[in-house]
């Protein structure tokens, strides 16, 4: 049978519509449109060469390619789930779509394992009466990765199955079509990716790179699906908790008119005939949004910060997950209801994503994310001065406003859990030098301020304080560190027309200089990985911005 | 009692503080931190002048400022909402935290009206044995808009309070604290930027401009809490609603390595030494989600588009709402998920958000949104051809490939809202022509294409189609599009390893030259509003980033 697409295809397709394309554009679209035809004939080709020693072929029309899917018509199939594959469905004959994950053909026998996100069962194949020796060999050639359809028996088995996650029965097939192929040569295989972090075996692994490069396929692994559906999980748990108590969804502008926030950092973007910023945090516009009566709100979305950093804990783009709160009298409402709200996403997941916790940790062996609640806060007798005083008591040199550096969260970190059995803690009360303009200070004692930050494994993911809320003091504090006015001028009127005490956090932007927490910071140190790119499905970092 | 901060009082505080900071600093700090306790000393001296005329002051402590509320206590007092007064608690006495929305005072008599977000409620304030002139002086020189806490006593009404949400009773107060004083000056009054939009006797309004420069008391309108507030109910019902069906949310990069997805109309952002863009979509991210196996994703979050147009319907920025999902044999599949979804929405808005829906509707009244359930699908006899012969027959010119301009896609809105009663509906098999390369031609007829667009009152709001998930015959396309291959590179080699047959939907850019959809725009269309600014919260068009 030709491939080659004749011009009466052609005509008979536009036949009766009106020619309003030319020729030569009809012309290709319908040899685009007849690709998946052709490839589907070619895969029919394939299959009914015949080897004279095969014999006849019982098996046609019971396996090959569908070809392109085009949407052409509608089928009656209906698939099973693969892990419904069990010794108690039996004897049944069911269709399941799933790739192949791996592939091994033995004398008369086919062994085939097929996967579908988390789950795997194997599937065989045994040339006799019903199964031909080109059905066999066609389905031996199939390359791994490729979608297929197989409808099969569900056979129980008396030794287990080890390699799959159905262990106590398999598929013997009855057909096998390809839905979506896959080149031979894959650039990384689904195997190493998956392979444990430590290596014992010191077998081959993928490095980072040739992850990222390759994320698609990366992806794939039980691995990535479990890091991916479990980040789902924080961001729902996160905003059900949030909508439960009150708070309201809103958007803030990415685009802003001034580098307001700090200045440094900032990625510049041609507008226009001007410039404009990225914003490094939605933080002016929710107590915007506070000042406008919205009571309590949160957001969850992309912030941006151009630091030229290489580490295993930088990236220039993540996702923020922010709320803001007015409160009656004291601050320590808003750090209650945040410790609560985390407290609530960290035992939703440990409740709704333990086989997401245990697929990754197969790969990536942790300790569970252990925690108290109520959240431990370090304050009154705990507070700041008092970490100081725990870390030099461990033999740490610490000024008394002096900020607290990386390897010191960690040392703190490590004493805390050791002293509470907790990878969750809130230290309160940080020295004002080291917070923002708009942080309230202490006011029983003008060197420290109403402001906090929340740990998790002895590392920053959330900064918060009582913001200022009265426009003239702002003024004051902003001068005194020397912002510029009339670059959050907006800003500072929002407080001139009332605005209740308000305060909350950010597990966005540290204003420290720490590196940036944000999303993928919290899924990293809920799953104990070692680097942030894991937790971000496309990183982007000063050297990646692809794919 | 001086004002002025005393040399005393900072080493009052530093006391037995290690002092890292100079002694200049330090001043400065006590400075900022006495601002408060001066304010509530000024404010007490305020209350405590007397008039001689006015006799001794009986409610001395009974009035009063707070001051700036830095968190130096905890207090005990319980606040009741608003919308808790009723004749059904007349007699209480209860403390209410709220905003003075107006003031007016008559002889020994204050009438102050108190609002909450959607709730208002009358205050009275009669001099007598508890309330002096000097306090009934004091509350009447309260600014509008300052926020006070108020304790009372509930009474009920004769006759219905019109002006107030709460009708039956009423609060005689008892003691009265400004939390937080409003400058007297307002740039816009609440009951101008709550005018009708008809506003039919003619009265104060006020424009989009002033609204926004100001939107921070434009936000606190009635008519934008509920704007708002459904907005977020939007997000909430499309997340739940497709968790239910599977879906995995995903969160994909803004910054982007080239203006692959059509080339025009992306902003550049200057990325260290080189430079890169901010996405128009996420378009194919989310197809790189489902070739590595997520099988059914979305994804909300912020979506630029650089066209230098400033009408009522455009907008640089907005918020995109996109899924994207695996099917079986035929595009339908999705095309029905999509609409069931969608309808899904609509029916949980006017469930859960009637109010906010009412309040809007007083100040820009609309016809109720309609929808059939199912979602109705304009195909097989009412595809895109048959809309064709629709609009022919109600007498617009169209060709047969044309795409459907605004105009004609309003009239074709009232044809089907006229013949089916619903303002939404979904359009099926768009030209190939007119769509985007990664369109999957109609098997059938390569004139036309696997793609749809579903409308609200006349406008478009989503596109979507099937992609072509073979790469191989996607090259083919791009190069028809004359699209540069190695701008997408990593997009064609993401259907290299198998990928399942998938479409999708976009509630965020239009492939065609018309603007932009979005959360905005969904909120704008459902509520019936004229302006797609009135829809977010800090628009951005060509000639506004601020606020």
């Amino acid at each position: 049978m030709s491939v080659a697409v004749e011009e009466k295809d052609v005509n008979d397709v536009v036949e009766g519509g009106e020619k309003k394309l030319s020729k030569k554009e009809l012309n290709k679209l319908a040899k685009a449109a007849k690709i998946a035809e052709i490839k589907a004939q070619k895969a029919a080709q394939n299959q009914g060469q015949t080897n004279e020693n095969d014999g006849e072929d019982v098996s046609i029309g019971m396996y090959g390619s569908y070809g392109m899917i085009q949407s052409a018509d509608k089928k009656d199939i209906v698939f099973s789930h693969l892990n419904k594959i069990s010794a108690n469905v039996h004897g049944q004959e069911i269709w399941v779509r799933g790739r192949v994950h791996a592939i091994r053909t033995k004398g008369k026998t086919c062994f085939l394992v097929l996967r579908q996100r988390f789950y795997t069962a194997q599937v065989m194949l045994f040339v006799g009466d019903k199964i031909s020796k080109q059905m066999l060999k066609f389905v031996s050639s199939i390359p791994k990765e490729s979608i297929v359809d197989i409808q099969g028996r569900v056979e129980k088995v008396e030794a287990q199955i080890e390699s799959c996650t159905q262990k106590d029965a398999e598929l013997h097939a009855i057909q096998v079509f390809v839905v979506s192929s896959s080149e031979q040569r894959l650039p990384l295989q689904i195997e190493d990716a998956s392979r444990r972090a430590d290596n014992a075996e010191g077998l081959a692994a993928v490095n980072l790179d040739t992850r990222l490069d390759n994320r698609v396929l990366d992806l794939r692994t039980t691995t990535n699906q479990g890091i991916f559906s479990l980040q789902a999980g924080v961001c729902k748990l996160f905003r059900d908790t949030l909508r439960e108590r009150g708070f309201v969804e809103i958007h803030t502008p990415k685009i802003i008119s001034a580098a307001s926030e700090g200045g440094a950092n900032v990625f510049e973007v041609s507008y226009f005939k001007g410039s404009a910023y990225l914003a490094q945090s939605p933080q002016l516009y929710k107590q915007m949004a506070i000042a406008g009566d919205f009571e309590k709100v949160f957001t969850i979305g992309a912030v941006f910060r151009a630091e030229d950093s290489n580490t295993h804990r930088h990236m220039t783009e993540f996702v923020g997950l922010d709320l803001e709160m007015a409160f009656n009298f004291h601050y320590h409402e808003v750090l209650e209801t945040i410790g609560a709200v985390l407290i609530n996403v960290f035992k939703g997941l440990q409740r709704d994503y333990a086989d997401e916790i245990a697929a990754v940790g197969r790969q990536y062996p942790a300790e569970p994310f252990e925690f108290c609640e109520p959240a431990l806060v370090l304050k009154e007798g705990h507070r700041y001065p008092d970490a100081v005083k725990l870390l030099r008591e461990d033999g740490v040199e610490i000024g008394d406003e002096e900020d607290l550096s990386t390897p010191v969260e960690k040392q703190l970190g490590r004493i805390v859990k050791k002293k509470y059995k907790t990878d969750f803690f809130i230290l309160d009360k940080f020295p004002l030098a080291v917070r923002p303009f708009y942080t309230m200070p202490d006011p029983h004692d003008p060197r420290y301020s109403n402001s906090y930050d929340m740990f998790m494994r002895g590392e920053e993911i959330l900064s918060g304080a009582q913001r200022i809320h009265d426009a003239e003091f702002l003024v004051e504090r902003a001068k005194h560190h020397n912002i510029e006015l009339e670059k959050i001028q907006a800003y500072i009127d929002s407080f001139k027309y009332g605005c209740p005490p308000h305060a909350g956090g950010g597990i966005a932007v540290s204003w420290k200089l720490t590196p940036i927490a944000g999303l993928e910071r919290v899924t990293m140190l809920f799953l104990g990985l070692h680097n942030i790119r894991l937790a971000s499905m496309f990183p982007r970092d000063p050297k990646r911005i692809t794919p």
